[in-house]
């Protein structure tokens, strides 16, 4: 086939998702929170029911993954095993119990006029959400834009393409069961990359684009997208030990914020301490950091306080290490801590570890980060910490959504006006 | 001047106006709601000591204006009076009275693991505006922004050039007076058109583009900004006679939906009505139009209900036809009044006449406008009368905002969690 005819057959497909996907967001829109439900647990028992063709599909990923030369983390994120498939399956009954914020009206009262004013929960519309390699994405948020009343188009790696192909399957057949149109769920089933860039220009179907995976996927998705992007970029996450902090919270905050986990956004990367505490509490930290072999890179005064701390560089404090490596600069007070996560940090989430009322309010009002805590771990930040039930990511954005983005996140609100044959004088 | 000399001047000049508003974004941020009263009292002092300064730089745009041969109605937008001068003070001493919604903190609970959790308004940070001829914006968006905690950059139409350095003279004075940055407003003192492009680009320093204008203006903010825009398209609005809607209330909704003003967008501009219903309201609608010199055009029932009423064309029902011209037509019930509006409709404004609950239910789901009205007047549309105390726009995107603007509209929610040491296990 000639190239420009490729092209003209690939944006056909595309053209043609965009409009299966307007058409079933208008169904899915007006469903009920039963029919949704229903559709969640067929969901769920066609994963059940085809576990075993879900790990072939699988082992075909695997295959073509080993042999391209995948690295093994990667590989290891792709593989679907029936624990993996069973928690896929709890996955989607927990949002089958969270409720369903369309429809929800609120901030309903009378105007002088007599009107009544209010506001009423709706979905946003379609959904385009682009994704890389672990297949779990792809029940997620299929489940969690049905859940509440959205169309999706998604679009996963092409390293889990059969994997993806074969939960398609599930989802639509699912769907079918509980009488809603199986283009409510469109799973793109072609690997040509260049579909990644018409999805992004499908502006009269698509009304949010939502990425999952590392930067660079973002920061494309970001430039080329001509449809609102919800994204996330880098956590660089801050712990500062205020002045007036307790030590042994302190010690334990600032421990978990970085050792519990390195690969999660929330993990911390940078250390701020006041300079009051510093020989208070950077001993026994950097000697438990250390026991726990996560590399230290320090300011001089830090590198005053232990062993084997190599000095930090202006680029470190910029750095999501994503790793057993973390960096520590003693600032002289909240001022020099907030100024520090201003200039450095990614506004993701940062925590003040502190008894003082007046430096925790400082702190929570001036760092404009998705999420501020007090006394708390960074690693908190996650939406089934917050309440929220499931997450579909974490929004660095200022519009719209910030912090953990749950079904709420995929709604939008109109005004509902009702009246009894008022006219505006 | 070498041409690349000037562009390069332009560029520094507006980069010089992000820096400058992001900084003051950090302070008027942190302002405290007695401190931000304060400019606006001090704004609204300086307004009307310079009374006559203002109108006599508004004599040199009206001259100009004039002399380049500007409409009569878009000098008589672009011109200052006392009185006009008079509202805008007024309008100042309105959003003195509104409530701050930076810092309110909402839906705090405890979570499983002990953190509390809850979100805290906060202000987007630095807003772009972008307007055309009439000078009074200047002054309405410098005070929402500023109520709101955030920093504005606004650039005003050249033909209101002298008028809006004027208003920006005692804006910076009322900051000055108040201790506040006098960058937290900053209103662009060149003419050169590239500004725009400039502003709509500096999405470094910017955190979301409001355009205030015609369709051109918006469409071509929304076609080149790299930024987030708020954006407000046609007003396209309907309203639907349902078959169970009250004779005298429908007449009276339909009446003053078109005939009370017809220049603004929550103006109706198709009337929509339900079979069963034409011969008992379309005869005296007919008439009360044509007695205020509305052209009708309508479909072949409507038109056996009347005389002089053209032929409506497709085109008809895509047009907000800003004056008075109304296009009718009879539908056979609220499914097709439901799919009209998505056809054809703008997504602003719509309204049902009805006494029928689940006709009106279905009209509030399912219609998907940013507001939707049952028995009223879609000339309601509008931030004061929903009680928002003051607007900044009509928003139809669907992200963030949508329908009336306020002070919230110019904020938005950050997550806070409150711990007392708690670490994840």
């Amino acid at each position: 086939m000639l190239a420009e005819d490729k092209t003209k057959e690939l944006d056909d497909y595309i053209c043609e998702l965009g409009k299966n996907a307007k058409l079933a967001a208008r169904q899915i829109a007006k469903a009920t929170t039963q029919q949704k439900n229903q559709a969640l647990t067929e969901i769920a028992n066609a994963l059940e029911n085809a576990e075993q063709q879900i790990i072939q599909a699988n082992q075909m990923d695997l295959q073509a993954g080993q042999a391209n030369n995948l690295e093994p983390a990667l590989l290891d994120r792709l593989e679907l095993t029936p624990a993996r498939i069973a928690t896929m399956i709890d996955g989607l009954r927990q949002i089958i119990m969270l409720s369903d914020p369309v429809g929800q009206i609120s901030d309903m009262s009378y105007q002088p006029s007599g009107i009544k004013v209010g506001k009423m929960r709706i979905p946003l519309g379609v959904i385009g959400i682009i994704y890389e390699s672990r297949p779990n994405v792809t029940i997620d948020a299929a489940a969690l834009c049905l859940k509440s009343g959205n169309a999706a188009i998604l679009r996963g790696g092409s390293e889990a393409f059969h994997s993806n192909q074969a939960l398609a399957k599930c989802i639509s057949k699912g769907l079918a069961q509980a009488g809603l149109p199986e283009s409510v769920v469109q799973v793109i089933d072609t690997t040509d990359r260049n579909v990644v860039g018409g999805l992004l220009r499908l502006s009269d179907y698509v009304d949010i684009i939502i990425p999952r995976g590392g930067r660079s996927l973002i920061e494309r998705v970001s430039s080329e997208s001509t449809i609102p992007v919800i994204k996330h970029l880098d956590g660089n996450c801050h712990v500062y030990i205020d002045e007036d902090a307790d030590n042994d919270k302190a010690i334990a905050v600032a421990y978990n914020a970085k050792a519990r986990r390195y690969g999660i956004c929330g993990a911390m990367e940078t250390l701020l301490v006041a300079e009051p505490k510093a020989a208070e509490v950077l001993p026994s930290l950097i000697e438990k950091y250390q026991q726990k072999d996560i590399e230290l890179r320090g300011c001089d005064k830090t590198r005053q306080q232990g062993e084997n701390i190599t000095a930090a560089t202006e680029q470190d404090w910029y750095t999501e290490f994503h790793g057993p490596i973390l960096a520590i600069r003693v600032v002289e007070d909240v001022d020099q801590a907030i100024e520090h996560i201003e200039i450095y940090g990614s506004h993701h989430t940062d925590s003040i570890i502190t008894e003082n009322m007046s430096h925790a309010n400082r702190f929570m009002t001036e760092v404009d980060s998705s999420s501020v805590m007090v006394n708390a771990s960074t690693q908190f930040a996650d939406g089934y910490e917050y309440g929220l039930g499931a997450e579909i990511g974490i929004s660095t954005n200022k519009l719209h959504v910030r912090g953990p983005v749950g079904l709420e996140g995929l709604t939008t609100q109109k005004f509902i006006v009702i009246g009894d044959g008022h006219i505006r004088p």
